[in-house]
């Protein structure tokens, strides 16, 4: 069988760049074009001498959409919707590693970033935390590619919530400085960040809603649709059913002075005791087949899963408080970000699932 | 008045080097000895070259104890004790940095450190916080200095505690590699610390009990007096009441590519509702005269606060959940460390808190 | 006496702002204006907090220049000098951290950075590396200060220079990111500095002119004015005699991922031959008394002068080659920056050259 | 073909995991035996996640050195040749990582790291860089893998050694600091790097007689041998050829703040004049069907070959001197160790040689 042809659209940023290497050096598929806006014209090995992509960047053609076998989009929310609904419009599964289709609840996604452009494919895209929804991502024609921040924690709680354990929980994450991409301005020049370490976000990161969602689906069975929401945040009550489920997760990240890692460290109130063993039984029961997850017996460190789609996890119980702690660690930009949208790509387009990707 | 001779036992660590340097450049102070074991006949100064102290390290002579106007005694736990008896029954005044008397009650030294060198001492010795114990520290002729994340963690939550509003905690802690000491072998290697970000002490940190002594005696009025405890860890039960009080902490440290610079992310659920304008008076209350807290409407980053005293700490709701949030900034070395340690000596020898710190 | 009150023009860039601390907190100094263009309105210590300078960003008012007694300006090369002539206009002393004044021949600047926006002040304008041109600074009423790859290469070089053994030169530098300002874009971002380490300015950086007119000056007793030149570049000849002399420097810059510290590694080719010993006699015969430079026995690094205003050297022979070796570090930010520039003011105001500076 | 069954001695130090790792994941070949001397019994992946490598360290068993089809040994230098020997006597083709065998010169290898433990295999020895020995790697038994700095250095100046225009050289390097090796104490504990950049060696460094040995026979056509020395240096004279041949040579190294890369920065007087483009022709001449190493028109990071086994260079003239400058950039850990160990390998067994490398 003859390769994919991949668009990677957006390949000038960090995940785009690396989404476009892992399409370049994948054994089943081709980059058949990287474009970007700013950038149109240079080459993605000046770019990126790293990533060694021989190509030049060109500017998207919205005409030539149909003419590629798949895509991956990735632009800055709300941008990107449009691009991707060309796309679909196309024919061509695309993978869309921005925010647009990762909610949902179209409110709520306007809640969080504003109008939705696109809002009529938002019931057609399938949340693409691989390991939670492979077999949706199979059949479906348009993946919302997770957020860095939501497929650490979500996969750290999974077992936790899918077992109704996840009642109370405090997210601590930290993110090296590649998961806040390209631009950022003097927050992200080296100065301001090196021998640095700092919470942001504190009065609310827009990755929380993802993690809600996909831990909410987890405790339901059946799940339970949320009640229909006014158009409009103002209409709407705040005493909503879902405003009152959220109230269980703290979400806080920070900023720490590296490239590429990602660590959330979880801390579960559940409403019963749960121990060690059980604790580790839920977690091998739910990844012990898994091809890119490794549930370790200490703590991970970001370096362990450094340019790999691996998120490695560990679990244990607190003595003195009883509460469940849960530790993963990812590569932001890899399972974080391009690595899954590659693994994601692979199942849509009836490949392996690790292909290209260990 | 003529300066306070004062020897630092222990200058060839970090925590000692720093606090060398800092009696060295102090106004009021003057470096009578620096002491080392392993590398007494080195400079400190070839050593630590940034503190430009130029003076040998000479070996402890323990029958000159009494020479000394004061002392600091910078040794690992355990070894201190020692030292620290014998400047006392010279009657020196003495700030100990190590562990060894911040435990008022024996049997918990006991459990986390193992048998306690100097029990008889444990009475006198005052819990160098100064922000908490400025009276007691004014007289005390031993000052057991704070270890640096009970220093940030305490700080951060004191007014919730006092105002009874810490019922249930988690402290994510992170820490830069110095705080780690200079040993560490492998551990601290350069290459097995850069680019990562790790949880460790998973399993319970020698740094717990001291947060939650702390913690439970600023929540209680007056301060109930723990139940004897037999000698012995093994006679004692399970359900002692210590147990129940303590089960409300969850601790859990990371470390952090990054010399100097300690954060601790606290996540605090109420008994009853506080909202933001309640947080930033019980602050303000607390801490608005105090001179080396800053209580900032912002995350704090711990480049802030780098090479000063200073403890920078910011407030905040986390509006979904309700959840108190307090997060603090100090340097490891200096509010953690070395600069609390001549922040308590000041107060002991009648000087001006801020002397030779600002 | 009472404090002189100064001004530090452009406050919001990093040496700015670290000229805008020390004066704040100099025995002799009142801090009386920070000023910034983009930046007006902003706190100082929200931009800096490290630096704890409470005050307001101002617009400058060209008008007010005379009503301070001292000026420090720290604008980019070409906007300088505007503001600078101002100041002279006004009768104020002023030290320019640009390079605007630092070239004394015209020609050389226009070459080096285009028009020179003020060139009747260029000879009135002495080059503030104190250490070489003390008495001219102490009567100066323009410094010009020096660039920070300059303070550190021809400290590293005058000894040799000026017992005419600097023959050939080859300057290999490197630089914490600092140095390169707070823009600088996409090349400056953390992830493109983090794990890094380049060349740049390979085809000539503009530090060049001002080490290699220093040198020669050195060299030079008495000093040989060089030939009067057009003043436009193209009708100047290639072969004049300043294009003969430079032939002997090589420079070229690394960009280290570290914040502050500036490393010049100095390998020079004497004419005869030089021993170790008749090296450490130079640079202690010139060095000896000097409070900001340290010559040490063994090769120094960037962190042992961080946040200092000290050059620390070092000199040895290359056994094999015969080569002279000569090694300097200095923090770029202070004694290649805002410290030298105070270490001028103290001198042109009539203190001590050390106050707030230790 | 089945694959070829590697042992790689040595495998818990730096070079040796990640050697272990690239035959692990080879397609040709096997990991037989991981080996270990303090860490026998540990396992590969929990020192070393990153290279997921799920092998138990054994301790190596000399007898049984002939059950291998090739050997990887990464012992330290005078520990090492013992190991190679056996080998070598088992019939076993060997790549020592190791400095036993780099240097032809019996004396030279004593004078620079003592007395040599099996000066017999010296002859059969080939210097495994692998683009100038090719021809000779395909045939040995024993390859000796160059040190980290001589692989950047010789290929960064090759070009120009061989057409008789390396005169004078002053090479300025610098590596992470992956490239001193797990142990190190002190020196390489992160606080000591952390911030630092700073020259080592200065007054000699073990790299620099391979670095000339390979110069002079690239220069020398043919190749003049040296004279026979004396077997004691004492009886040897200051004054022999060897020493007036390196005369010529200067090499400093720096310890940059960073794990994995080298950079080698060198500034070439010639005997003649060299202009830009004569050296692009001969850099294109010699390195255009290189597999492994770029030419490029801009000057390397360390980070665009970080994880890779390329050399990156670039070439350049210093307009205002005429020297000619070459900068080198390698992964100090593969080019400059593990990979090209793997490469030569590839040879020796007559499999392509960038198998399991791209």
């Amino acid at each position: 069988m003859s390769d994919a042809r991949v668009v990677v659209a957006g390949a000038s940023g960090f995940a785009g760049a690396l989404a476009a290497s892992l399409v370049h050096r994948h054994p089943r598929l081709e980059l058949a074009a990287a474009t970007a806006r700013a950038d149109a014209g240079a080459r993605l090995d000046r770019l990126y001498p790293r990533y060694r992509v021989p190509v030049e960047l060109t500017e998207l053609d919205p005409e030539s959409a149909g003419e590629y076998d798949a895509a991956i989009v990735a632009y800055p929310h709300g941008a990107a919707a449009e691009v991707v609904a060309r796309f679909v419009e196309a024919g061509v599964p695309v993978v869309d590693v921005s925010a647009d289709f990762r909610l949902h609840d179209r409110a709520l996604y306007e809640d969080t970033y504003g109008e939705h452009p696109s809002p009529e494919l938002l019931d057609d895209a399938v949340y693409g935390l691989t390991e939670l929804h492979r077999d949706q991502v199979r059949g479906a024609r348009l993946v919302a590619n997770p957020g860095c921040y939501p497929t650490a924690a979500i996969l750290a709680l999974a077992p936790l919530a899918a077992a109704g354990l996840a009642q109370d929980v405090v997210i601590s994450a930290a993110s090296g400085v590649s998961g806040a991409g390209r631009g950022g301005g003097d927050r992200l020049h080296f100065v301001a960040v090196d021998e640095n370490f700092a919470p942001y976000g504190v009065d609310g990161h827009r990755h929380l809603p993802e993690i809600l969602q996909e831990l909410e689906e987890l405790g339901e069975e059946p799940r339970t649709p949320p009640p229909p929401q006014p158009a409009s945040p103002a209409d709407r009550s705040p005493s909503a059913p879902w405003e009152q489920r959220r109230r269980r997760v703290t979400f806080v990240p920070h900023l720490v002075p590296l490239d590429q890692g990602l660590m959330t460290s979880c801390f579960v109130s559940a409403a019963r005791e749960v121990d060690a063993a059980e604790l580790r039984r839920l977690y091998a029961e739910r990844y012990g087949d898994e091809p890119f997850i490794e549930v370790v017996d200490h703590p991970p460190g970001v370096r362990d899963v450094r340019d790999t789609n691996l998120c490695r996890i560990h679990v244990a119980v607190d003595a003195p408080t009883g509460r469940a702690m849960a530790f993963a660690a990812i590569d932001n930009l890899w399972k974080g970000a391009a690595g899954q949208a590659i693994q994601n790509l692979n199942l849509m387009l009836g490949f392996e699932e690790t292909e290209g990707l260990l």
